[in-house]
């Protein structure tokens, strides 16, 4: 036989790109994928190199990852029944909409947003309706209960525009739609306020989370979502047994304890943040109050050309294009040093035009 | 709205269950998973380490995984186009699932075998064929060839017979279906022949690996498929964009590189399994030789009371059922003071029936 066919719907689709990752990191500024500028909690690295030194490798994580939905469920004031844990929080993405999108079945989100969601109804053979948010970044109700969704992503806060939608608000889009609404809290961790509490209220409001940004381990993948223990049991049934690794687990857990340091990050995240977003607008930029921990600019000068301007000058940061808006460039809080070393360029670039 | 429905396919599924992980696995023989009984080479936890002391978490790990393909393709001779990295080989069985096998359409693999074939054709909603193996543990291709599979699963060597079927019966099963062969290797390590040379010489096997087995890495979660490069380029449009964490892909390319270590280990290992089967043929089991890390009991003394009265002195072994078999148990080659002590037991419960 010749090389096999794929599905008919795999062989259409281009598959999610994520942002670019250098192969030397060290050279550049990097503020293109929001990934945290400090190291995670030292007591990751402890908690890893005890397990590294006596062989325990050699046997299976714990497939249920009890004592690290322990550490989410202390977190949260919720119990470890409510929480399943992934392969980062694109895992457990994954896993909602392989249990509740079928083939034809429509996944709906609002967009500009995150692209992966096109993706993941795309693989399932699934049809992504987008609903598109409001020049403020809200969104309407009815339009997303119109979409004859039986899934529905929220990115809260959002990206590229860092916006977030307050729970109560949340709480009325949950209400008005006849399937689970998802509420992605990749950077719940800039936040002021989260959807958890949701959980209990409402039957069909379900939230992941990531340690991807807040608690600096995107190299670690893991992150969770918090359900109602009646649909964690049907979602443990579409996860790979074994999804989280060892490591990933005791180091995870370990940073979700050491609530000081993700604090102090945050809080050092949240006064870089600020500074970066005055300065955008100083420079001509419209630019969201940012719930994240990164700035989304748009309207100012033209971002394809400041974009390749700074990659010329080792500042990578992402350039996003949506259907029927100009492009944008969403950039990450990076350290003090790098976002003084990104305006510079910036104000260099705009400057000799 | 009450609480969301899943797919009704998933809905309907039992779910697969893995081998069970006791708590508290210092205290008891664990002989029911396959997890190697010697640690992973120490170049793992020099590797991971190295890592650890610099922040490098913060940043995502590489979604193509270059640096452990060109290690995995080191190893056995390909090249790094060849191979897509997986978070364990069951992330891998998954994505040639997702890519391949649509709502109906047919799984094929041979029966007894590895029981999570069944649990990625529910997930999917498509159907699994299981094909009965011969006595013998050999197959007739007809019976795969009538499957009308879209895609075909062979353990090799199979689990939980730890039989392999050579490479040239292999490739006459692949010219008879017209579909993907997928050979899953994850016992190779164990084994005298592969099937990696196949993937060059016929268009629709693919073979999959894991680091689980043989290189003592089950608590990393790492593994890998080896396929023709536009076949690779397809299934990365399937796989979560970053599947495998940077100190899994950090220490897998360390525990490649590390052959004289991985040498020895299967040189014990396949010592031990020799002596674990005689033994267990002389207290009248039939042990089919085995090409794995593990032997499988049937016909002799009941399974299910040896199985009961070990797990009473703390070894757990894995007591597995199959349509229209007697139970039978699969017995991982653990150390060779484990399986002395297994033997003496065993010996002792069959001595006082």
């Amino acid at each position: 036989m010749s090389t096999p066919p794929l599905l008919p719907h795999v062989e259409r689709m281009t598959g999610y790109v994520p942002g670019e990752q250098p192969r030397d990191p060290a050279r550049i500024i990097k503020l293109n994928t929001n990934e945290n500028p400090y190291p995670p909690s030292a007591k990751v690295a402890e908690a890893i190199g005890a397990a590294l030194g006596d062989g325990r490798l050699r046997l299976y994580p714990d497939p249920t990852a009890l004592r690290f939905r322990e550490a989410v469920a202390r977190r949260h004031g919720v119990s470890p029944e409510m929480v399943l844990a992934g392969n980062g929080s694109d895992d457990c993405l994954t896993i909602l909409t392989r249990a509740f999108v079928g083939p034809g079945d429509v996944l709906a989100y609002p967009t500009p947003s995150y692209v992966l969601y096109r993706t993941l109804a795309e693989i399932q053979g699934a049809r992504a309706v987008e609903v598109l948010f409001r020049p403020d970044w809200t969104i309407d109700p009815d339009d997303l209960a119109a979409s004859g969704a039986r899934l529905a992503f929220l990115a809260n806060p959002n990206s590229p525009s860092g916006t977030a939608i307050p729970p109560g608000a949340v709480a009325e889009l949950a209400r008005r739609i006849d399937c689970p609404l998802v509420v992605d809290e990749a950077y719940g961790d800039f936040a002021g306020e989260d959807c958890i509490r949701l959980v209990s209220e409402l039957e069909n409001v379900v939230v992941t989370r990531t340690l991807s940004k807040g608690l600096s381990l995107a190299g670690l993948r893991i992150g969770y979502l918090i359900a109602r223990p009646g649909l964690i049991d049907g979602l443990l049934k579409v996860k790979d047994s074994y999804n989280c690794d060892m490591l990933s687990l005791l180091g995870g857990s370990a940073a979700l304890d050491d609530e000081d340091y993700t604090r102090s990050v945050r809080d050092r995240i949240l006064a870089t943040r600020a500074r970066l977003a005055e300065a955008a607008r100083s420079l001509g930029y419209t630019v969201p109050e940012s719930h994240a921990n990164f700035v989304w600019c748009e309207g100012g000068p033209p971002a394809e050309e400041i974009y390749e301007s700074l990659k010329g000058r080792d500042i990578l940061v992402r350039l996003m294009r949506y259907p029927g808006r100009p492009a944008g460039l969403r950039i990450t809080v990076g350290t003090d040093e790098q976002i003084d070393r990104l305006l510079d360029a910036m104000r260099e670039i705009v400057g000799g035009r």
